[in-house]
């Protein structure tokens, strides 16, 4: 099945295209930008969703739902974040159609006295309810989280990593103190960080962003890097310090413990269906699809070998009571019984849509009392004995997410390095990876540096050494090393 | 604090509103008739959502995610359909802001060649996607269901039961032959009614629609219907048989196992946010919010009493465990130890929020080994010896549950009555509650009946029983009685 597709060396761009339609994630729809989210993709995502959800509750966050629309005069209110996204915006204009010689046509006479933003962000809808939500410092914090669509009118779209509509979640908070608000942003990048790697067996460097990548309004973004597979990073989940801006523009006072009016502090947090481009473009090879055990919809498949009808009824029999014995076990089981379909076609389909561990019984393996195990993440066979394979499942299960953790994290180390000097910079980038480079904290020279060659600062790794340097660009002095990289 | 806020018997509909607004479920917000829905709201509808979806799974659907937007054309393409929605649709013209003399305005060069709709229900923009997933008989069924927002611009809302974006789900299912389509159509309902029954504790009647109130596209539409405290009918979900009508409008059409080309028949279904309403407005009364135990996000809260800080941290220490012990049986639970508030006021509250059960520990009941029980929907207390209180609580859930479905019924019951007579229906009516009625099953009589009295025909009971009789209005013959009520 995946012998037509193309490799990664090939196309990197072609095969992760491939990989999205061929395994049934997604496809593009009649509106332009706008996915189809298949249900074998929808799966993943909701598996997300659970374990984010779990996460959030755990740490006292409640889900809410705002809006689909936010008035176009609450954009205004905070300069920074209309500048960032007025020009990407789906705007309700009319609220009727009707039938017009053409047939339907937009009613003329239905026209928005304001017309209304499809949200690309809630910050600005939410921070006026949580004016109506604050009095004092007893009505704080506010801890909420919604799973929501948000639309931002991309040129250039892609599926899952740059959609005109897209699914997420946005964490928006309000806290009494400055300290309390940056607690809480730098508390969701370490979920956001444990996702990625405990999940997704994606590593990530945590970080801030410079002021040219950061959050349009606000004063801090730390977010999440991941290295996909051609070098490239990728943001994988902000958390924004959005200070007093949006108290500000809203004007959302509380009366503090001294009696005293004070503007709310803020912070708000998103990851979004980009992840699951990140999933796949991390793990997946030339024979499609990777997924990882924790979030793949089916972890075990078993298929059934036989010829004669008697031969599946025998096996199907013996299946039964296994998949019940995992399905205890909790593991994720599918069996695919289809006698529509020979064994051949469903291992490459199940290879190809990255099931991690596949199980094939025969008639010879009800004999033995054996099962051949295949693993995904290497491509290997194995004949086991059937006695104990719960508890073999399990723990490879365990195994298989770690490995593809490790792969991922020598992938990244490989390729990263230092870079001293301008022309070598020039030289490294084109090559892909994370290029570790002193620079001279300024927009000018980031700026002057993405002219030049693309690259961008990625992220100021929260544990970057002191070191004293030179600016690969500028040549003024620096006291620690930012990450350069192309990105998506 | 109930005491403040206004009784059915006064306004019913003030009623309504104050529960929604007190018991912190939704509020307005600055977008015409869009709500928030807070936290306390929210939950509940988690809490649906999780039931339901684990029956669509059950039943063998799977979820997935369709485009928000939908092209104009789109709409024109099924006659029934676009009469139904085209009066109430919001519409996307531009992509783009910028910033002009008067501030941000919408940017005229940024105008979309083809006028985009907020999807008010998804027939079309999924008939459009099967059209490239079926092929052959092999392809089918699709069971598909999709958690979404919707929109539909009502001029008058109301929280929960009307507003112009809405939460719900929506299943659409392609089927190979009408039988298979109807049988789904039917389970579906099925699955609605047990929802409404077994967790909200709403009865309801089965039945389906008249033509004037069949779904705008549909053959066939199935419902259930609940009667509220004021005697109105509410829909509480619908199921749909759509006939060939949407793959003949999208061209989806299959190869049969006898190798003709077929138009594939569908199925659509859904329940919304609406459900809220239907909850709060069957079981509440003049003291708040009542909740179904099932469907509480609180099920048991427990306030301690204390004078001093030391009897606190007695009583903390003892609820503790049992908060524990209580989980472990599955119970939602919450010990509520602000020190802020007083136990008149938390018991108000949490009265006034509907949660099922109340316990009230002070130092009197750790040296008695009691514990003071509080049944939100009877109002009665109780007290206890701890000893043995969990196998009692889950005992307790289970007799509310049951009791407010009882309650319900009766109401129901008591509200529900013959007539016969055109005369006798237009007093009747006036007085609320399900009117059971010969009718001679024409739109225009049903029409006619509407405008004289406002009354609409909710349902054709599945279960009528076969009874000459001669339409209440016209006089002509008709062989059962169908269900006139007013409604939301």
């Amino acid at each position: 099945m995946a012998k037509n597709f193309t490799t990664r060396e090939e196309n990197y761009s072609q095969w992760y295209t491939d990989i999205v339609k061929h395994a049934q994630l997604a496809e593009n729809s009649a509106v332009r930008g706008s996915m189809v989210i298949k249900p074998y993709g929808y799966a993943i995502w909701e598996n997300m969703q659970k374990v984010l959800d779990q996460m959030f509750k755990d740490t006292g966050h409640e889900n809410a739902y705002f809006p689909l629309f936010i008035p176009k005069s609450f954009f205004s209110k905070e300069a920074n974040h209309v500048e960032g996204f007025a020009k990407e915006c789906a705007v309700v204009t009319h609220y009727r159609l009707r039938n017009g010689e053409n047939g339907i046509e937009v009613d003329p006479d239905a026209k928005l006295e304001e017309e209304l933003i499809v949200r690309p962000t809630s910050e600005t809808i939410i921070w006026d309810t949580y004016k109506r939500w604050v009095q004092s410092y007893r009505d704080l914090p506010i801890l909420i989280n919604q799973w929501a669509n948000v639309v931002r009118w991309e040129m250039r779209t892609r599926l899952f990593l740059r959609t005109a509509e897209f699914l997420w979640q946005e964490g928006h908070t309000a806290h009494a103190t400055e300290q309390e608000a940056i607690a809480e942003a730098q508390q969701m990048l370490e979920i956001y960080a444990e996702f990625a790697e405990e999940w997704m067996a994606v590593p990530v460097l945590k970080g801030t962003k410079s002021p040219n990548e950061r959050f349009a309004g606000a004063l801090d973004t730390y977010c999440i890097e991941a290295m996909m597979q051609d070098g490239k990073a990728l943001q994988a989940g902000t958390s924004h310090f959005l200070g007093q801006n949006f108290a500000k523009a809203f004007d959302v006072k509380y009366l503090s413990k001294e009696n005293k009016q004070e503007y709310v502090w803020a912070t708000s947090w998103g990851v979004s269906t980009r992840l699951i481009g990140a999933l796949i473009m991390a793990h997946s090879d030339d024979q499609g699809l990777v997924l990882p055990p924790k979030l793949a919809p089916i972890q075990v498949v078993i298929v059934p070998i036989y010829r004669k009808a008697e031969q599946l009824a025998e096996v199907s029999e013996k299946v039964a009571g296994l998949v019940k014995s995992l399905r205890a076990k909790g593991l994720r089981v599918k069996f695919d019984n289809r006698d529509t379909h020979k064994p051949g076609f469903k291992f490459a389909e199940y290879e190809y849509k990255g099931v991690p561990v596949r199980l094939a019984i025969g008639p010879r393996d009800l004999e033995n009392g054996t099962v051949e195990i295949a693993r995904r993440d290497t491509l290997t066979k194995e004949t086991m004995p059937m006695e104990g394979i719960e508890d073999k499942l399990v723990d490879l299960m365990d195994e298989i997410q770690k490995s593809l953790f490790n792969r991922a994290k020598k992938f990244r180390d490989e390729n990263s390095r230092e870079v001293n000097t301008w022309e070598e910079f020039k030289v490294e980038i084109e090559k892909g990876g994370f290029l570790y480079a002193h620079w001279d904290g300024t927009s000018e020279t980031e700026q002057k540096i993405k002219d030049a060659t693309k690259a961008t600062i990625r992220t100021i790794p929260l544990d970057a050494p002191e070191e004293e340097g030179k600016c690969i660009f500028s040549g003024k002095p620096s006291n620690k090393r930012v990450v350069f990289a192309l990105s998506y």
